[in-house]
């Protein structure tokens, strides 16, 4: 591998070639992305300089995008005719079977494979970039067979990174992150959106300022931008709904264990199961 | 104040009895808990030493009560007899309406001032009390008028603890902490169950090995014991119950925004109250 493209020199993208050189890769950085990204991609490292999509389709080994779901699709298509054969195309798009899917079409299943890195921070941007982001976090890859060669040439990156690499079907990712990442998202926005109309109405005086910090770990999501999450969202409608669903169920369960004053067996199985993540060996 | 008597020597009457050291109190600090709190407390330096709670009613200038809701209210109706007049009794539970009521019934409420720190910790017990916990987190008072006397009496050594002293009625403390911290432990604890529940069907394998840091985030108030929960949600259940309510109108505007790709009013809403919270001048 001579040569890595990185199309979106954002938070992922950045944090992406600043760990490809941390785990020893000595080939060239290409960035494809808007001035001031490709400005700041270089100053840190994260890229060695600019091209264009197209330039970069017809001399990379290896393209890494790393651009909000909408785009990355948007991308695929416009790679679809120009990638040069040879080329590994992949991606660290939030959700997985309509990408892989498009990638399926425009480019064939030889030359592309999902990805998906589970990492991430509350600031944005290649200046957030950092070698260390995907250490320690899971980080999926959605090859169309197991041990293709696909995931042969790009899981021994991903691991010297240190990143715990977990292979499965674009349909088990989505249904999985749809319970672990988009519901998080959307009960976060929630309660963030509930306070805020609660406070707006003036009915309540004061809520800003009455609160523990268990409020700002359950607000901290709710700081993530639309931008993000409208295709995220838009791309695993039927599982978000059915996690909704019944993510409702138990809060309704919840609802009326108050009324009846027999909350303790539902609080020991959220408790049992929170700590069972955290005794995960890869969490620090 | 020469004596203070700390019921229930745990993180919260742990800390309290460290900070309260650590801001210059002088005279001597009795504990009335079980053996195991008395002992790790006099080894933190949070008590000197140890009563029963007859003998610290007879003796006290300040009771502290810091145990969970429903032990409050029965330690409360144990000391309206016994306390010694000119005895100021406080308490720190979760919610105030419940117990300010059974206290002006027991105490009278020329004598009891109910307090709410907004303070904690994953942890629990007098191992993890720390002097400086109420440093920069807001603290109710619920006094029965404004500017009482007994509020004076406690005010300024909360303050010399570094806590942001507010003060509001019992009844606006409820309808408040419904909504900053009732909703968002249901909502985790839910959240979590959801995911124990699913992961247990066995329909979605890896469930515990493909997240980010968010759910982390928004799992670890679901680590709270039922112990101390099932009392604070006993005594505020009309107000949770409206919290739920208007919280579930926010989420099915949610999933019905996600069928008709219209988030970002919802996400900016949601995102614009969680930045407000983190500009507020006592979040560090």
């Amino acid at each position: 591998m001579q040569t890595v493209a990185i199309v979106g020199v954002g938070l992922i993208g950045g944090s992406f070639g600043l760990a490809l050189r941390q785990a020893g890769f000595e080939g060239e950085l290409l960035g494809v992305s808007s001035p001031p990204a490709i400005e700041a991609g270089i100053r840190s490292g994260a890229i060695d300089r600019a091209q264009t999509l197209e330039e970069a389709a017809a001399s990379a080994d290896l393209i890494y995008l790393a651009q909000p779901v909408d785009r990355i699709l948007a991308t695929i298509e416009l790679l679809g005719p120009i990638a040069r054969p040879g080329c590994l195309i992949t991606d660290a798009g939030s959700t997985k079977s309509m990408i892989v899917r498009k990638a399926s079409q425009c480019i064939g299943s030889a030359s592309f494979l999902g990805g998906h890195p589970m990492a991430g921070k509350e600031q944005r941007g290649s200046q957030a970039a950092e070698g260390s982001l995907f250490r320690g976090r899971p980080y999926v890859l959605t090859p169309h067979a197991p041990d293709t060669p696909l995931s042969a040439k790009l899981r021994p990156w991903l691991e010297k990174m240190g990143a715990n690499v977990v292979e499965m079907t674009p349909a088990q990712h989505d249904k999985i992150v749809a319970f672990t990442s988009h519901l998080p998202q959307l009960l976060s926005t929630a309660l963030a959106g509930t306070l805020a109309t609660r406070s707006s109405h003036g009915s309540v005086q004061g809520i800003p300022q009455v609160f523990g910090p268990g409020l700002l770990d359950m607000t901290r999501l709710a700081l993530s931008s639309p931008d993000l999450w409208s295709s995220i969202l838009a791309t695993n409608k039927a599982e978000i709904t059915l996690s909704i669903d019944l993510f409702l169920e138990y809060l309704n369960k919840l609802k009326n264990a108050i009324a009846t004053d027999d909350l303790p067996p539902l609080f020991d199985t959220g408790a049992a199961f929170a700590a069972a993540l955290r005794k995960l060996p890869f969490i620090n």
